[in-house]
């Protein structure tokens, strides 16, 4: 029972789904890359697609052949690198839709599997993925006449609302999708926010499923709670952890956690985040070390058996704060020794 | 094909071992807790038991169970969090020797599993996991007659041979264990590097093992290489990645790498971190994004398949640097994406 424990409530992931389809105009799929950020594509994705999610977003060929094992024929699913060498096979047998960033990918997918479907992204100003506006202009006559799936662009600055960014990438996609026939996609959770100038044909939301900032009325999903190994008194100038870098200033009792930056519990966490016994806060004291992780437990007068570092006092962007990260990378560094439980109807 | 590639030299792995060896005159074990630093316990485990490693160390009972079932009955596997609540049927069936830390684990351990093995932990002054010099005193007749397997400690400050902690360290660990038969152990990489006197009786290096310092001589041994997904020409004045963090300032060709932060490349890399197109080194421009990362590669004649993050120009603690962590930090979070491919020898 050494192990921490991470629960992940399928229900809120559905309900915080659920919220952002009311809010948006359009379809609305599902971002599950990076195993559904840190929280297991496999259950994620069967619960979203009880849900009502028809459409499912990741990044590479073989996550998006993982997802079509877990769910079965039917929902589509969308795969952000495109058709990379190599990936034609997986392509095809695991009925993926490669979203196409280049007229090389273009030219690569029309050879290798000229009657796949497959989806288009263009670069909007982002910079990062997708076909630029005269690289699009070249191939678009050989591209819609297929009847690409969707169109979408990315936004780079949706998590600041008042960015100028945010309304020019609107019109440079308004304006490179000027006359197809295609359903177009702007949004994931941020573009949502937007408003309804952003929504187009369908959305995309990620981060807002899982929990996370931007979207402020999500609810909690994960909960991580910490095994204390053992309990200690120091006094008056002992030091703790690697390289001294806390010393007791008064006596002191410390607990020793089982879980550390191994467990994606950030070093930078190190002398800065909280751990939480009830409604007490506990910090965390010294060097945040591979296994382990050392908290000033003095204020209880009982120190539990577990301390939690994510629950009900401290969500993924309270702790990300503490890291001087986001949230997202909180989800994504969750790491593979803790014991999963999943709460919530696991379709 | 899209993922990326980290290939794992065993053969290094075993060579490292062999060299501190050379330099312990004691029993030289192996630690591959955290699935073998990100490495992948079993085959490293394999590996290092075929060059004869017979004593393994782990974090978690979890961690052992799986060990053991790689490596068969033989070797030795010591469990560094002891005998935790619930752990009595796994460390009796799979025969792992827990490293009691604290009277409260050596009083459940003796209660629920009699005649079964056992290491003891001493704090000697990092004041994280073992037993204080009064506790050990008022258990050590207890415990000596059972004769534990070994009697270990750790030192907090092993990377700094200079500091004053390693001899205070070494001195309480002689004086709390003086009149003991049992094996001792006080040193793990850092340790054997201080010199003869810190051996003891076994020694169970971690760090040197995967080519990380303080092992200035180990041979290096990942290398992960990161697929390009397209490369695009930018503007003077366009800006790169989320919230536009980088802008060109001049014509740049920017090439999209399919890795990220959800992959282990810390988000702290952002604009600081290199890849490497053969000997020419491209620096990372904005952000690091979950699953892609963006490269100025304007000053290559031809971008390649694939750009080197960890290679022969830059190593883990190079790489650590350009983070603002450890080495350590660099192999536990290598992410689960990769195709992992082993070279040398798979014993």
């Amino acid at each position: 029972m050494t192990a921490a424990r991470l629960s992940i409530d399928l229900d809120a992931i559905a309900a915080n789904w659920q919220r952002l389809a009311r809010l948006n105009r359009a379809e609305t799929g599902a971002t599950i890359k990076a195993d559904a950020y840190g929280l297991g594509a496999g259950p994620v994705a069967r619960r979203l697609a009880a849900a009502g999610v028809r459409s499912f977003f990741v990044a590479l060929a073989e996550e998006g052949a993982a997802i079509r094992q877990a769910l079965g024929a039917g929902p589509r699913i969308f795969v952000f690198s495109g058709h990379m060498a190599g990936d034609a096979q997986t392509l095809r047998n695991l009925d993926l839709i490669p979203v196409l960033n280049s007229a090389e990918q273009m030219v690569r997918h029309f050879e290798s599997l000229p009657d796949h479907a497959f989806a288009v992204q263009l670069d909007t100003g982002m910079n990062r993925l997708g076909m630029e506006p005269a690289e699009w202009s070249a191939v678009r006559a050989l591209a819609l006449p297929k009847g690409p799936k969707l169109i979408l662009s990315h936004l780079a600055c949706a998590d600041e609302p008042q960015h100028v960014m945010n309304a020019e990438q609107r019109e440079a996609f308004v304006e490179m999708t000027d006359g197809c026939d295609a359903p177009r996609s702007l949004a994931a959770t941020g573009g949502v926010l937007l408003g309804p100038g952003y929504h187009f044909d369908l959305a995309r939301p990620g981060i807002g499923l899982y929990g996370g900032a931007p979207f402020d009325e999500a609810l909690p999903v994960v909960t991580l709670s910490l095994p204390v190994i053992q309990t200690r008194e120091v006094a008056t100038g002992e030091p703790v952890g690697y390289n001294g870098t806390w010393v007791a200033d008064k006596p002191s009792s410390i607990a020793t956690v089982a879980s550390g930056y191994a467990d994606g519990l950030l070093r930078s966490l190190s002398g800065k985040a909280t751990l939480w016994a009830g409604d007490t806060a506990c910090p965390v004291v010294g060097r945040v070390s591979m296994d382990l992780i050392t908290v000033d437990v003095s204020t209880l007068e009982t120190v539990p058996d577990a301390l939690d570092i994510l629950g009900p006092h401290q969500g993924v962007d309270d702790l990300a704060a503490q890291a001087g990260t986001i949230g997202y990378e909180i989800l994504t560094s969750l790491g593979a020794r803790y014991r999963r439980r999943y709460t919530g109807q696991t379709a």
